[in-house]
């Protein structure tokens, strides 16, 4: 066994840490008054000058009418450790770059996904508007039990694939979709915008929505992470009920 | 146990069907031709005539000096059934429309892929330009008992989470990513050969690509099913060097 | 003088032409169930079934929801002729596939777009919110006369410069923006009802929308068109304040 | 007249600066990293390190066998000012943020783009293989006279109708497409080298390319603006026959 089960790891985070950015207000804002000033706003943008209070006005306005353009000349690359499942759906989103880690030209770790004492497991309602509640003491067991036990089978499994030579796009096929995975994604706020308004379910969203558990926790870190370097655009946005421009 | 284990299936194939289709050499002319000639083309358009031969000029010229636009205004719908660690390199491909299950509004059906034999396991040479070769026949043994077996206990043990009452989406996470799913996938004859050119590695191809086997199994089906709609367009494809316009 | 200007030909009007289509309510319920049946769904997509009034919830639900992707799985091609100015406003959506008429491979037509009696000319109230009211007689006068002297004049010149044997590239520098094109635009559903949110302001519209009365004009026509296509999602879209999914 | 004609201007240049940029050739091994190495990366990826020599393989691997996402995490912002006839070539490609001045949102300025001596004006050969020839004296003064005149004509004929009260965007309708516009533009280095393969015709390009001359005068001065940031991705992009990843 190259890997004993004892270093098989097991969490029930995820992660996200922004990788770089070049995002503000004031880009948006000069984007915007390209439309309606022209020249002059190159002078402007290359000053630094921070979007002030009464520029408020012009985003909410770009916001509410979905003048949606000039939220997007910026850029924010994040890294984000996740189950592959999130990563599943978080892919299904076409207005980003990707580049994740490869199970074709590296050994994977032994990282899995194991849902935490707080994840709701149950599910109640009808599809569409399914709602989660608590499992009793016993699911909860179950669930981290079957996790772990299937998790360190099928890694073991892996473990003794690779070492009689078989390739490592061929060994993987026995990993679960709770395997951990990370990649590097880029977006723009528009973009992230709507990420958001489809993959959270914060308060004072218009529409309705119900991501998995697993990429919302994403979706708050990525929006957390954005917050403060966009603040008028954040608040806009949570103003307009949350839905992107 | 909901389902015994001897109803879990194993394939080791991939299927591709064209649902619907709206594609032929003739749309490729008449986009090409508002170009040059501008209103004339409707009345062709719309008289159903087909490409002749002395249109190929046409259609190899717009392929070799990459006028892309053309190849657009059409559209494939396919729905290809294969294992999650394809569709997770398929859906890298943003200029197309997926659905794809949902493991979170159904309970996942228990059929997995196995490598066949004549499935090449062993990898050769250095990143990038990797060769695959035969396996031995105990390593052929050792993949099918392996992937057998915890596609087997991972199954199982998600049964066990759905009977007690665990949420499908969270019970899911123990299924090894060769679990079947299905999709509809719909695309246009440009962004399929830039699919082609990637995901397969046929004669005549003009840059190296290394797609895994799988993928490029779906890839054979798809273009084998899109060539006879669009036989001028799928030549000049492979007369140019298999490099999407 | 090649082209007399009695030659020259005034409209005030667009024309949109549906070239081909393969647009169906049945196709959105089908992609919708992949994800939640599986394997079944193709057998209908195969037999040609309608979608019936029991269906109608389903659609409404992916609306509403902004399921979006179940509304991508089709394709409609439109002839489209109008002046350069809406072509300007309309390549501004990223969603589509074009082929546009060009200066550079033709001799462009002489025939302009002159604002017709019944369109609006007189520009009230703030930016983002500007009304329009109709012209007096005299402002309708003047900007008939105005337009067509200067396409004229400026046609005119595109002859003399053609005939002394200048590039059509170059000598196409002087025809107004009013000039007329043609286009080839290819579209799924999903995509046509973004477009239709921002360029008309049919009652029932959730959010605000100025779009300039000519693309307006455009995007009536296709709407017009698609929704016998496709008339439960058309109607759905309406109901629910023609926001797009 | 609210602009008397000695105010028009006539330009035979187009300008292009960087506005903003967050671009390296570090982000692309960063990213490219994450499918080979995993985690690690990120420490070097805030760490500010610079790419090496012996990194330049690497970046030469990814253009020639086409992974172009690792391209695609960094982000430039340019504004440009050019002809009309200029920006409906380059919002042909999608993959990009626009923001352009509106004639709806203000007042057009009198700047016009006139062919300066050195533009070629004479265009010999067949479609798709055209080449130009320098005008005769003759050529070059009446195309001169001839763009000045009608520029001239149309932009005291917009003058007169937004006096007498007409909306801009009505009359605007008159104004050539050789007026000057600006707009923001962003793009990832994947879909500029792209746009730079299909509008420039530098030496060593592979597959053959005819711009029209003002277009790749804009190209031209965004690959100088771009190379100094990028350059062992601008030089293998050079190496590689200008192909796009």
């Amino acid at each position: 066994m190259r890997v004993a089960s004892e270093q098989i790891e097991f969490r029930s985070d995820v992660t996200v840490e922004l990788v770089r950015h070049s995002a503000s207000d004031a880009d948006v804002l000069f984007a915007a008054r390209v439309s309606t000033q022209g020249e002059q706003t190159l002078e402007a943008a290359s000053s630094g000058v921070e979007a002030s209070e009464r520029d408020r006005g012009l985003i909410n306005y770009l916001m509410r009418d979905r003048h949606g353009s000039p939220f997007e000349h910026n850029s924010l690359t994040f890294y984000v450790q996740a189950p592959i499942f999130v990563f599943r759906e978080f892919m299904r989103h076409r207005i980003a770059s990707y580049n994740e880690e490869s199970g074709r030209y590296r050994e994977l770790r032994p990282v899995f996904y194991v849902p935490g004492p707080e994840r709701k497991l149950v599910q109640v309602g009808k599809p569409g508007a399914y709602e989660f509640e608590d499992g009793t003491p016993e699911q909860t067991a179950l669930v981290h039990d079957e996790v772990v036990a299937v998790c360190t089978q099928a890694y073991e499994s892996y473990q003794r694939m690779l070492e009689a030579g078989v390739a490592r796009e061929v060994a993987r096929a026995v990993l679960p979709v709770t395997l951990y995975s990370s990649m590097y994604v880029t977006m723009n706020a528009r973009s992230l915008m709507n990420f958001l308004s489809l993959r959270t379910k914060r308060e004072g969203t218009h529409f309705p929505s119900f991501p998995q558990r697993e990429i919302e926790m994403v979706a708050e870190k990525m929006e957390d992470l954005w917050k403060p370097l966009m603040p008028m655009t954040a608040d806009t946005f949570d103003q307009n009920g949350r839905v992107a421009p």
